[in-house]
């Protein structure tokens, strides 16, 4: 990071007038501990389907979760267009989706998560076998060159546990965060809002650190999430989180290992004030606001765009002292 | 326009919910008349020097400004980076740089522009000359196949007549708009104030419309800049504004024009306070906040990436109807 500051400070404009882009430049040099360093990225969408969905919390029905997910190995949704477009591979993974496996995804022998307005949405067993998924895909992509990874996810009713988890690790009232997720309409706003609050309640006396949490209010998606994120700090890569969903699952890696913070960025605002909660307490900023309330690691993708611009400006621009250009007068 | 509305609402995700990815989608449908719009981008750098230099408002000296050309025609400034990485062309023009012509930079004839805080920047010939080379500009980049144009530009001393253009062109105090440019201390900042008051008063009584005020308080770039705007009009081009100085530059030409008004669009938000008034006169929201402030087109260069992204996702996400996904529930 020395190196790529003092790069920065050298190149032929005012210093600081790349803004962002400097800054960017300079977290990619921490990352990948290079001075010049390179954007060599990957998304991986988790994916997850949740009992908590029979309470009516989102406005589509369980199997468009299944459904997307062969949409995006044929290369035609959102996330696969904007990953195409800023050059980076995707991974998708199957971390408890209804039905068979499916051929081109990754699958991890999680079953669907539990309505945690009822009961613990996972076993202490299935946290353990996502969060090795996720840190086992952070050594895979490690192995395979890659320098920042994207969190992704999709998942019918996941901003609901997102949510839950918000509320748990951040200490702010459920209330306050529940947001409309892909679009509920008033009254399944509402419905949410009481889901949320009721399964911490029930919830209340066991949650138990960010683990018991994740096992309790979380999901397959979000585990596979945190375990992504906890292999990002252990095998030196980057990690970009998307909305309410991968940022909650980050935030559960921070809260077990506080080192990784350093290497979290924020892609983009999500309306969600759950989201607006968890960047608050991660204190981070997000690259981009572009009011995308999409999910599948969408927003994160896009802000590989700009991070791809960091980079090669700080890689490709003339210092003052080699294009002959006087400084300030 | 119509067209691309209609396939968002069909693509495969909650309606709206790449936010500003499916504005950018629709104004580019409406730019090019194309329902499947695809952006094919030049960035035209306006370059020129300024008598107003003389009273030591910039922090740098005037040689920069043909010192820093030869850097864009090496391909190493930071609108170099930007431009390659988002697959945009680059032209660099001469309006008035002081010096002999340049192999590579397109030459206008014009001179340096005169010093505002003591006479007109420039004669009625002048500004016909300039204006001229900025419409030929934009009819050859149609010629080419081009859909979007970004204004940029490099010209020591150049915020000083942009704020000027800024306050004649909104009606605001021109003591509020006046900020540091590339980077002025406090005591340049205090004399850039005095020296913007001091040319707005001299010209005050002769302003005469925004074509008598781009030749009072404006400059060669400036002028090439309105007349590339013009030229996006009038050949069905898209027009990215970049920060102070091209955005005062299309605000000429929009106050001229009305009819070009919805074929601008704000690329980044500049930190310097005469942007964002004349944003707010225009009614132009920026895509990107990154605190950039070097000019030369690099904040809507940046914008292009976010462009391109919206196009590639209406273009290549599949509809809910061919990927037989469920709606909503």
């Amino acid at each position: 990071m020395r190196g790529a500051r003092e790069r920065q400070a050298q190149l032929v404009k005012p210093a600081g007038a790349l803004g962002r882009l400097e800054e960017l430049a300079i977290w990619l040099a921490g990352v990948t501990g290079s001075a010049r360093p390179s954007v060599r990225a990957r998304v991986v969408v988790a994916a997850a389907d949740h009992g908590v969905a029979e309470e009516r919390v989102s406005a589509f029905p369980q199997a468009v979760t299944r459904q997307m997910l062969a949409v995006f190995l044929a290369g035609r949704g959102a996330v696969s267009a904007l990953a195409r477009e800023t050059d980076a591979s995707l991974v998708v993974v199957d971390a408890g989706v209804a039905g068979e496996g499916m051929e081109g995804v990754r699958s991890t022998g999680l079953r669907p998560s539990r309505n945690l307005a009822r009961e613990a949405a996972l076993t202490a067993g299935e946290v353990a076998l996502a969060v090795d998924a996720g840190r086992s895909l952070a050594a895979q992509a490690a192995a395979d060159g890659i320098t920042v990874l994207v969190g992704g996810e999709m998942g019918i009713a996941n901003t609901t546990p997102a949510t839950c988890l918000a509320a748990a690790l951040t200490g702010r009232p459920a209330a306050d965060l529940v947001g409309p997720g892909t679009g509920v309409d008033a009254a399944g706003l509402e419905r949410k809002r009481e889901v949320v609050q009721r399964a911490l309640a029930l919830h209340r006396d066991g949650l138990g650190g960010p683990l018991g949490a994740l096992r309790r209010v979380g999901g397959g998606e979000l585990a596979v999430l945190c375990g992504l994120a906890l292999g990002a700090g252990e095998h030196g890569l980057g990690f970009v989180c998307d909305g309410v969903i991968a940022t909650a699952g980050a935030a559960v890696a921070a809260a077990l290992e506080p080192a990784l913070l350093p290497r979290l960025l924020a892609g983009h605002r999500s309306p969600e004030p759950a989201h607006g909660a968890l960047l608050e307490h991660l204190g981070l900023d997000p690259v981009l606001d572009l009011g995308m309330r999409l999910g599948e690691g969408s927003g994160a993708t896009a802000a590989l765009a700009i991070l791809r611009l960091a980079a090669a400006a700080h890689d490709t621009m003339a210092t003052f002292a080699d294009a002959g250009v006087a400084g300030r007068g």
